[in-house]
């Protein structure tokens, strides 16, 4: 039986083991995708002491981090399908069918992407439609794609593309962006960018592939805009399905509820990083970090007793 | 005017002053010591994505980091010795006469090590008692020295006497280390160490400088220990003289009160790192990064009304 399980591969996770490690835990963390969100930062500048580094470059770093103490620390790659309370600790079910045991359990399991939930968005998913810029962005060198969205990862999206793609529309319901003036600025600068405000998608169209777009009013003269790709990023929501099956609250806006140490309403059951609402609902690297400090010191004083 | 004027130059006040400039705000930052306490450690093995750094080395990484936007981050080395609400916003006083306006704070100033207030602790300070084994554990190369404390700082600071002195007394009025297992088991290992439990100063001895300690009770089977010198590592009070003189609440504990945008009761005026209540009270490298982050994401609210 392991002293903390850890659920979730991304910068909470990842120093919730180091802290974990250096408080002689036997850890077990294990997530789906090493990295997590981390890695859809294509140009991260606000870690401290890194004036500029990749996201995926950065979550390595962590990663080896993690790994550096031995025996304490063991990773896995995998979806936690289910968790359940057993006598003195928690149990988790793997994809695969493997388990694993421990005394106390902290959730950094993150936050999953918004979908639009307009039509022809799930119809050509993986035909056009992306949900990270990062990712997939070399696939449209030298086309013309569109982002939705305003926020940080929308605009830092359209810089992105804009560097590989012929052309990038960047289609926001607002006047004005949401995002960092950091980003904004950067975006303004970028010629084959043309900004479309104050517009919302109707439909994402196409045939084997994207192919347009249906606005619900007109730009520049036409309410279609002929793309070969179209990137969401409008947002997302706390991951929340494995802590709620476990019986965790959650606070008015949906993310995991906990107290000062990152404690849920559970005993022994932490949360840190973007699924909880602590660090005033703010989602950055330096915040996660800071609440998974907090609650890996949690669950060692828990076990402590 | 300044948009933001920052005070603290460790990890707090670098982190807001790397969001402040992000944020495009007009930012001048100010403290006493570059680097703050983060300085103090000899042996960071905590910052995420760095195994192994010493604290003057990350706290430089995060200064270069700091001045990497051009103008809009302006540093200065001294005391704020006042500092005043005016019309539209606050003026500092600086050492020297200079002064600063900006229309927003943020309190970065840590915290202040604690004194013992035995006889001869004042008498002695600078001859043979110190607060810090990082900066000074050098002078004593082959001689031996105690240290008086059980938390981090203490253990962490009898490693590093370890390596240069002849001999280490690590005196603790506990039976058991309040440190984190992963310094109690480095100190553990150190053959020139001597655990001194259970005890307590009474008085600092010496004659033009530090030549013996007096303990309450006799420690294998004398109530004396002969020293070159002693290092004071019972903790450290949040720095809030500055916040409080501009009527800024102190939590129960004495820590400066702020709110999940780590705003203080005065609108405006921030806290950020060591001295604030926040994320549980800990005090880390991490933690007081997150803060700085919600800090001056708060302050840049505040700034766009």
């Amino acid at each position: 039986m392991y002293d903390i399980l850890i659920i979730g591969l991304g910068c909470a996770g990842y120093t919730s083991a180091i802290y974990s490690a250096r408080y002689k835990l036997k850890t077990f963390i294990v997530g789906q995708e090493e990295g997590g969100m981390g890695n859809e930062a294509a140009e991260v500048g606000n870690w401290p002491g890194e004036i500029d580094i990749k996201g995926p470059v950065l979550m390595e770093k962590f990663k080896k981090h993690a790994l550096s103490f031995g025996d304490l620390v063991t990773m896995k790659n995998g979806l936690v399908k289910d968790i359940e309370k057993i006598e003195g600790g928690f149990r988790l079910h793997l994809d695969g069918g493997e388990t694993a045991e421990g005394k106390a359990v902290i959730f950094a399991t993150g936050s999953v992407k918004r979908h639009l939930g307009v039509k022809g968005e799930k119809e050509f998913a993986g035909k056009g439609v992306s949900y990270c810029a990062t990712c997939d962005a070399f696939f449209f060198r030298n086309k013309t794609v569109a982002v939705v969205g305003g926020g940080d990862s929308a605009v830092e999206g359209a810089v992105i593309l804009a560097q590989v793609a012929k052309k990038v529309y960047l289609i926001h319901r607002r006047k004005e962006f949401r995002a960092e003036p950091f980003w904004s600025d950067k975006i303004r600068a970028k010629p084959n960018v043309e900004l479309v405000m104050e517009r919302t998608l109707k439909e994402i169209r196409g045939d084997a592939k994207v192919t347009n777009l249906l606005l619900n009013e007109p730009h520049a003269g036409s309410d279609t805009i002929e793309v070969d790709g179209v990137f969401v990023e409008v947002g997302s929501d706390p991951a929340v399905s494995l802590p709620v099956r476990l019986g965790c609250a959650l606070d008015e806006r949906g993310f995991l509820n906990v107290g000062e140490d990152q404690q849920t309403n559970i005993a022994g059951v932490f949360g840190a990083g973007d699924l909880t609402g602590n660090s005033n609902h703010f989602a950055q690297f330096t915040t996660a970090a800071g609440e998974a400090t907090v609650a890996a010191n949690g669950a060692f004083n828990y076990l402590q007793g």
